[in-house]
């Protein structure tokens, strides 16, 4: 089947009805720009189960997003979109790229979420980027951007309140968004331990892609017990 | 006399009375985070003499500076002020770090003046920062957020028309504020053609720190042009 799309972490392909994608999840993982190469064995099952739970879940809770169903265990349906290109990330502390970014030490706790974007360029880094200017840039429109805004938040106090359910801090993420045919802004991409920082809480034992980043071993066991307490419920 | 602090392109002293500074401007340049030094001749003297000649124009102009008199044809007086640790840079058409962090061409005129802010942090390169990161890191209040960002689109439209009644066009500018003793907000640091570019109206010719920054030559010529027309007045 002709591949649209391959990313990172995932494969588009012409979805089985018309206006669908049909998203395979690899194993591959990557960071720093893809400066760092490697396998995470078992990351596409564990991403696409994690995804699709999580998009079912922030539909429930007032998010439209792009998904319509699973396929089989890496491979999700969903609705075709034209993305916008913005990175979008929320941060409730310090971490990653801000951290480093700033000088400031990881984990500071923030008094109000962060809403931060990063133009989605890999040729430039993925530059941060400020609203008025990904306006001048004809990104999106400021109807758009707020709608964005407005969405980005809600998925933070959402998902924030799931994974804390389920013993995890939920540090921060990054999300991406995309036009339907009719211009409705919804949740498009992924959302996985590859897009997110969870940490355990009361530990802090990082239990997402910084295991792979930084080398702290243990990479496939996180991202199970991830999957295991996303789809067990609470706990 | 004791220095109170020396940067790239100034130093620094106690002022003969209280709550104010004596700046001395050097011939010394730098670029691209100090990766490239030099000198340019007269330099000191070009850039004294402009920015007290901005200062006294914005100040009539309704824009608050830390501005008070030249002492000599190197030095100015200016109020003491506690430095906000922000880069502010406006601008009017797409150039330098703009339009290589977004991959843009340069001198794509901007419908809407764009204030961007930095970190005022050299160890760190500066780095962007958007006005929910600067607030959450305590850099100012929202209150002064807002007044800035106000008073750097006043002094823009001020300087737009001073300069091109001049036959130059105001490109961007970088600008630092300072608060006073009792909170206020005045424009500090200096306005010179080390921190604005300027071009010939008509042909475009680069009349600033770009000729130095680039190689382009004619460095000094530049700086005595643009001082002859600053002083000189309207063409």
């Amino acid at each position: 089947m002709e591949k649209l799309y391959e990313g990172k972490a995932k494969i588009v392909y012409p979805g089985p009805e018309a206006g669908t994608y049909r998203v395979y999840y690899k194993d591959d993982a990557t960071a720093f720009n893809a400066q760092k190469r490697g396998t995470i064995a078992g990351k596409g099952v564990v991403n696409n189960r994690i995804s699709a739970q999580l998009f079912r879940y922030l539909e429930a809770h007032g998010v439209p997003t792009h998904f319509l169903r699973e396929l089989s265990e890496r491979e999700m349906l969903v609705r075709q979109v034209e993305i916008v290109p913005l990175e979008v990330i929320v941060r409730n502390r310090t971490a990653g790229t801000f951290a480093k970014r700033y000088g400031v030490e990881e984990g500071r706790p923030l008094a109000r979420a962060l809403v931060e974007f990063s133009l989605k360029n890999d040729a430039l880094g993925d530059p941060l980027i400020y609203d008025e200017a990904a306006l001048a840039l004809g990104l999106l429109s400021e109807g758009e951007l707020a709608r964005i805004r407005e969405l980005a938040l809600r998925v933070n106090e959402a998902l924030k309140a799931f994974f804390l359910e389920r013993g995890l801090e939920l540090i921060d993420f990054k999300l991406e968004f995309g036009r339907l045919p009719d211009g409705t802004i919804v949740l498009a991409d992924e959302i996985s331990p590859d897009t997110m920082r969870l940490w355990e809480v009361g530990t802090g034992e990082k239990m997402d892609k910084d295991r792979f980043r930084r080398d702290l071993g243990g990479v496939e066991e996180a991202y199970q017990e991830v999957l295991r307490r996303v789809v067990g419920g609470a706990g």
